[in-house]
C-alpha cells in the first residue's frame, strides 16, 4: 500500500491562481514520489476578511450559525480551483468540502472541535487513483448543521485527517520556511530548527512562537503524527519537523527563546490567608474561559495574616478579568488589585533542559547581567519563563538566544507572521 | 395552518448588502401578512462572472464537477447574509444550501434536474417560526455530489420548493415589473399584464421574452404552483400572476406579442421525395441537441420528383447543425444548403385565440400592409409565428402590438434584461 501525505496550504499559499498553480505543482510532485496525496485548504488570502466585513456591514452582531455558514463558502471556492489546477496539469483530482467527508464536529459555531472523520470516501478515491483537495477549518454536526473550528483551524483539520488516514506526514505549508530558535525579526540570527518536539513546539508556540496554533500540534501530538512545517515559496530547505521526543534525532538542552508581550499582571493585595480563596478567584476566572498563564501566592504576612496573589493573563482577557475581580471583591476581601501591562513573559524552552540543572541559574545571571529586572518566574519541564519589564524584553531574548547557542551562521530573511485562521 | 409563500430573488436584487437589506424588508413585509415565508436567493451579483474567470485563468476546460463545487458558493454566500440581515431586523432566520435541504437532483453536473425535495427540516423549521433562506441554482446527488441546474436555476428551485411544500404561491422577484405584452424597450407603450396563462408565458418565453426560464414555467404547471413576477425595486404594483388557464380572470385573444432575432432559417435543396429523409435528418439534429423550431417541407417538384426542406435553429447552433447536414449529404442527396441569419420570428400569443378564426387572418393583413414578406408560418393553438426580415421585426412587432389593442396609456420605464443563471 500507498503511503498517504497530507498536505496542507494556508490562506497566502492560495491568494491567487497562480499562486494555486504553484501549490498544484508542490501537490504534484509528492504524487510523483509515489505517495497517495490528501491536500487541505484554506480560504483564499483575503476571501474571510471581505465576507467578515459585509456581515458587519448587515449587522454589528451576526449570528454564529450564520458566520459559519458564511465564511465555509471561503473554502469551497479554494478547493474547486485547486482541484482545478491540478486537473490542468494532467492529474486526477477531486474536491470534498467537510460535509461530503464527513469531518463530524461538537454542535457549536464558531469554534467546534472535530470528533470524527469518515475516512471511506477518501480511501475510496485514493484507491481510484485520485488527488483529494479537502476544505480546511470546517466541519459538520450529526444533524448536519455547517461549524467552523476557529483559529488554527485548518491546521487542525490536516492534522487530524492525517491521523484518521493514519498518514506517513502531515506536511504544513505556509509562508514562514520552519519554526525558528526565536523570532527573526528581533533577532537576526536566529537559526531553523530542523526538529523539534511536540512539547518544545507547544511552549514555543504559548510563548508568542506564531508558526502553528497549539491546537493543531496537541492534536498531532496525541495521535503520533509527524509534521512538517515548511514554506510553500521557498522549496530549498525542509522546513522544520515537529514530532516525539523519542524520535528525535537532534538534541540540545535549549531549542529555543521566545518572547509573549500580550501579557499583562493583575496583583490582588491583602487576601486573608484563609482557605479556598484562590479556588474560589481562580476557578471564578476559569468558568469565564480566562486563561491565567503564571501565579504566584506570597507567603502570608504575620502581622496581618493576609498574603498578595499576583497571576498573569492574555492582556486581551483584561476587562473580563476586573469585572470578575470586581464581583468577587466582598469574598477576598482585597485592600487594591494592581495591574501591570507594562511587561513581558521571557521563556528558554527545551526538552533537554530536564535533566542539566544548570540550565536555570545560567537564565537568571544572564538576565541580572543586564539589570534586567525579574518580576514572576514560573516553570515546567521543559520551559521557564520570567517576567520582565516590556522594554527589556528584545535584549533579554537576544542574550538568552546567544548564551544558549542558538545562533546560526547567516542571517535568516523570513518575517514572522501570524498563522491564516 | 399557515399558507406557506416561496420567495426567489435573483443575483440583482442581492447585489450589495444595501440591496440584500432590501429584500430583507420584503420578506418581512410577506412574514407580517401572516404567512410562512421560505426564500430561495442567488449569488449575489457578479459573482458567478468572477468565479467563472478564476477557473478560466487555470483551465481553459474546467470540469463540470469543479465548475459546480466552485459555483455553488455563491449561494452560499448570499443564503448566510439574508439570513443574517432577516435577523438583524428582529426575525428568526436560518440559511440551508441544498445539501442541507436535501434537493435531489440527477448525478449530470451544470445542468441537472430536480428529482425531489426534502420537506422535513423545512417544516420542523417553519413550525418553529423561522423564515427559511435555501440556496438557489444548487441540488445534490444521492451520492453526496453537488450540482448546479444551469440557466433559470434558481427559478426551477423556487418553484420546485413551491411545488414540494405545496405552497400557495412563488413569488419571483426580479428586475422588471413583471411581464409585458411586448418588449418595452421596443414598444414604449407596451403594457404589463395582470395575469398570464403558463401556456401563454411558454409561448412568450420561446418566442424570446426573457423575463422566466421555460423550464420553471413549465414545473409551475406540471405542479398548478400559481407563479407570480414582480420588482424587487418597485413594490408599487403586484407583477404579473402566471396561472392555470382555468383559473385565469382577464381574457384577451392575443396576450403578447414578442420577436426572437436569434434565428437562422435553413433551407436543404432538392432532397428527393422518399420516405425517411426528413426523419433521419430531424433524428440526427436532435441527438446533436438541437432544438429546431419552425419546419416546412414544400411540396414535392413534379419534374425532378425534389423538395426543399426548410427549418429555423438558434442561431449558436449553426455550426454543429452545419456539421450535421454535412456528414448527411450523400443521403439526402441534397443540391444545395442555403443559410439565412439575417431573418427574425414574429409571434402573437394567446389563450384566446383557440375560439377566434379571425386572429390569424388579421396578422398576416397587418403585416402585409406594411410590405413585410413572410418566409415562413407555424402556428400551434396559442401562438402564431411569422417569419419575417430581421430589419422589419421591429415594425410588425409595433403595428400588431397596436392591431391587437395591447398598448397601455402610461409609457413602461422598465427595462428587460435576462434572468440571472
Amino acid at each position: 500500500m500507498k503511503k498517504i501525505i497530507v498536505q496542507k496550504f494556508g490562506g497566502t499559499s492560495v491568494a491567487d491562481t497562480d499562486k494555486i498553480k504553484n501549490v498544484a505543482n508542490i501537490v504534484i510532485k509528492e504524487r510523483e514520489n509515489g505517495n497517495d496525496v490528501v491536500v487541505v485548504v484554506s480560504a483564499m488570502g483575503h476571501t474571510t476578511d471581505h465576507l467578515v466585513k459585509m456581515a458587519k456591514s448587515l449587522t454589528p452582531n451576526p449570528s454564529d450559525r450564520e458566520m459559519d455558514m458564511l465564511l465555509s463558502t471561503g473554502e469551497g471556492v479554494s478547493i474547486a480551483l485547486l482541484a482545478m489546477a491540478i486537473q490542468a496539469a494532467g492529474y486526477d483530482a477531486v474536491s470534498f468540502n467537510a460535509m461530503q467527508v464527513g469531518i463530524l464536529t461538537e454542535n457549536i459555531h464558531t469554534k467546534a472541535r472535530i470528533l470524527d472523520i469518515k475516512t471511506d470516501k477518501l480511501r475510496k478515491n485514493l484507491e481510484a487513483g485520485k488527488i483529494i483537495v479537502v476544505a480546511g477549518f470546517q466541519g459538520v454536526t450529526e444533524d448536519g448543521e455547517i461549524t467552523t473550528l476557529g483559529r488554527g483551524g485548518s491546521d487542525t483539520s490536516a492534522v487530524a485527517l492525517a491521523a484518521a488516514l493514519n498518514a506517513e506526514r502531515c506536511d504544513i505549508y505556509t509562508d514562514v520556511e520552519g519554526v525558528y530558535t526565536t523570532d527573526p525579526r528581533v533577532v537576526p540570527k536566529a537559526s531553523r530548527l530542523e526538529e523539534v518536539s511536540y512539547d518544545e513546539m507547544l511552549e514555543l508556540a504559548h510563548a508568542g512562537a506564531n508558526v502553528l496554533h497549539p491546537r493543531s500540534v496537541e492534536t498531532a501530538k496525541q495521535f503520533a503524527v509527524p509534521l512538517r512545517v515548511r514554506s510553500s515559496f521557498k522549496l530549498d530547505n525542509m522546513g522544520t519537523l515537529i514530532l516525539g521526543v523519542d524520535k528525535m534525532e537532534i538534541f540540545k538542552p535549549v531549542a529555543g527563546v521566545a518572547a509573549d508581550l500580550q501579557q499583562a499582571r493583575i496583583v490582588v493585595c491583602d487576601v486573608p490567608d484563609k482557605p479556598g480563596i484562590a479556588a474560589s478567584l481562580f476557578g471564578k476566572l476559569a468558568q469565564e474561559n480566562i486563561s491565567v498563564d503564571m501565579i504566584i501566592q506570597s507567603y502570608a504576612r504575620k502581622v496581618t495574616n493576609t498574603n498578595d496573589i499576583a497571576f498573569t493573563i492574555n492582556i486581551s482577557d483584561l476587562p473580563k478579568t476586573l469585572t470578575v475581580l470586581e464581583s468577587l471583591r466582598a469574598e477576598t476581601q482585597a485592600s487594591d488589585i494592581k495591574v501591570d501591562d507594562n511587561i513581558a513573559k521571557v521563556s528558554i524552552v527545551g526538552a533537554g533542559m530536564i535533566d542539566r540543572p544548570g540550565i536555570a541559574s545560567l537564565m537568571f545571571e544572564t538576565l541580572a547581567k543586564l539589570n534586567i529586572n525579574i518580576k514572576m518566574i514560573s516553570t515546567s519541564e521543559i520551559k521557564i519563563s520570567c517576567l520582565v519589564d516590556k522594554a527589556d524584553a528584545q535584549n533579554a531574548v537576544k542574550a538568552l538566544h546567544e548564551v544558549f547557542g542558538l545562533e546560526c551562521d547567516e542571517i535568516a530573511d523570513v518575517k514572522g507572521d501570524l498563522p491564516d485562521v
